[in-house]
């Protein structure tokens, strides 16, 4: 007998029907004998509905009385999932994020996990009950409600799952699981059977979109082992967790592209010390998160400085990053919106050489301009000409052989 | 500076616009020096489309888990009905019916309220906040959602006015007051100003319907002074409170009907001890409220017995009295859709004589033929044909001089 925590996403218990066969489904671990503890979001399309509804009374809500209100979403589909699996005459209890001791920070709207205190969950589990735990909502050390923000729902499983030490995490989404490349791009693209955690958050960072990375940090932090799998079927998923020594094998395990970003260039910047904080602490300070720098080498005293944003902040990173230029006394800035970062991600990359060569080589084979590069210990990413990256993408994924077998 | 609660209804809090027109309220009560602690209900229609929800995953839902669903109901609309207020740059914090300390017994779908601990609300008060709780709702001893059945919201008003000593409890409503009778069906109708909780308490079990008689009772009982008015206009509205000696003046304080109520008649019971007991054990065992009960003289050892029940009981209650009526050897068993019961209320007629005789004698020239009848200390009931109810009551309304003056 394994306890195992299922998480079903918004899409997967967006109607009556689908709410009854998500119990169905429930129901099934529970004949193979297992403890099952569920994490569901609101219905897809409540959350939404409610932000409506409070901007017809307030065009910017209070954060706190957003959570309040955000919260009664899932707090509906827990009690209607645990309708639903009492129609099939099995016990189950609900309980909100604050009735499953899930205690978090008091910051509203994105509040951080502070600790969990399982015991009513484990006594109910001990009567034999399914216990069905509001997603994504907590309560601060007051008792206010909070909400843990994008992707909390996700987090809100892999917790519970760590803290009731759970043999499994079942994510259950509207994908298969986690593939070598995004399915809809690369049509050879192949489902993982496993993943290590570290492969997993340079994905999902990445723009594989299957999870969030907090989400992805917690289960590798507290080493909860999860699958993503499909809630429309059977197929088996992708397991994520640690590294083992085998995975070291295969030296890239998937690929991404990321087409939301922008790139700001600073010709010939001074090249002296304290320039790039000069440049960069304005940008900070303003929240945009900057992804790639690029800092070419000197010629005659002066540097180049490229750097990537997301396309959102690339206004007002330009209104930040002009006047400064001009202050140091640097050439042109330029921004370049039609880019795309392309990754190849593998833990395998620590122990064999020559995977950037290899890039490099299928790219300037493929005519792909290379605009930027980066490397981290176990990612390389490239900065390419948007309308090259689908070709690229799926040129690598060819000479990197991660096509199904 | 008073404290105040005031209660809105889901139709006051009907829809977005509504809200705003509710805080806009909210706000002059705070520009005019009082505390205020508002109870809201869910705003109208939002129960029946969680109960509907409810029914498409399980015909016959738990009622715990109904609880938890029906709960956001209420909860939806303090978070609301607080943005509303901050829009207007009012302070303002919302508590759903747990954070604000109301404990009620397990009792699912209509829990009892066991105790209120305001010290939440008092801080939050003290703060220079708007305080809104949800209406219907509270947690039992074990922190399970509970809801307190129909008019619950009412009952949260009255209580926590209780729990929090307050100088007054608005019931906010969609209609103007109490009237000395129902202004659909006698045009000369009343409103009143003022009203004992007694004369409150008969009006609304005999179907004024204003409130339920628990909040009634409940206010009657810890001596919480509460108005009824409307939320859609400013009009003073009726005063509920203790009896003064002022108001024994009043002979009759108001007339109602009820159309809702069916009689059966067992003609020929034996006339001796226990039969009443017989008859009516089974009915209360098959939780059938009976209202009136009316037993003629004995004729000759026999004795014929009426009594009124609920017009959606007159079905079971027949089966019930049935095969009894037949084991006593009494006669017949007969029922009567068409009646109505019309009372006379006010507690001047504790001091008053001659009540029951011009009522009697009003109905004798209106040709009005009396059925049954059964009286209390400060109110007269008679049974009649439904279909002289409307002109009867005109014509006692008259009688007793209740038109405005």
């Amino acid at each position: 007998m394994a306890l195992i925590v299922q998480k079903f996403g918004g899409t997967s218990v967006g109607n009556p029907e689908r709410i009854r066969n998500v119990a169905a489904r429930i129901q099934r671990a529970c004949e193979d004998g297992h403890q099952i503890v569920v994490v569901v979001s609101a219905m897809s399309g409540v959350t939404d509905g409610l932000i409506k509804l409070a901007r017809e009374v307030n065009p910017s809500p209070d954060v706190r009385e957003m959570d309040v209100l955000l919260a009664t979403g899932e707090q509906t589909t827990i009690a209607l999932t645990a309708m639903a699996l009492h129609a099939l005459g099995q016990k189950a209890v609900s309980l909100t994020g604050a009735q499953a001791g899930i205690v978090t920070d008091g910051v509203h709207t994105k509040a951080k996990i502070a600790n969990i205190t399982p015991k009513r969950t484990r006594e109910l589990l001990a009567d034999g009950n399914v216990v069905i735990v509001a997603g994504f909502q907590g309560a601060d050390a007051e008792g206010a409600i909070t909400t843990l923000g994008r992707g909390g729902s996700d987090l809100t499983a892999i917790a519970l799952a760590a803290a009731l030490k759970a043999d499994l995490c079942e994510i259950y989404t509207d994908v298969d699981g986690v593939y070598t490349a995004d399915p809809r791009l690369v049509k050879a693209a192949c489902k993982l059977n496993e993943i290590s955690y570290d492969e997993m958050l340079e994905l999902a960072s990445l723009g594989a979109k299957v999870m969030q990375s907090r989400s992805v940090e917690f289960a590798k932090k507290f080493k909860v082992p999860f699958s993503v799998r499909s809630s429309m079927n059977d197929n088996p998923g992708t397991l994520v967790k640690e590294e083992t020594r085998k995975m070291e094998d295969v030296m890239i395990r998937g690929i991404s592209v990321d087409k939301n970003q922008a790139k700001i260039n600073i010709a010939k910047a001074p090249d002296r010390p304290g320039i790039a904080a000069r440049l960069f602490k304005p940008l900070a300070d303003a929240h945009i998160n900057v992804d790639m720098i690029v800092q070419n080498a000197s010629t005659e005293g002066f540097t180049d400085v490229s750097f990537t944003v997301a396309k959102d902040d690339l206004t007002r990173a330009r209104k930040v990053i002009e006047p400064i230029a001009k202050e140091l006394g640097a050439g042109t800035v330029a921004d370049f919106e039609k880019i795309a970062k392309l990754s190849v991600v593998g833990i395998g990359m620590r122990s064999h050489s020559g995977v950037a060569a290899d890039l490099f080589e299928t790219l300037a084979a493929n005519k792909v301009n290379i605009q930027m590069i980066s490397t981290s210990e176990i990612k390389i990413s490239v900065i390419i000409d948007a309308a090259d990256a689908d070709r690229a993408m799926n040129a690598v994924h060819a000479k990197f052989r991660l096509g199904c077998p």
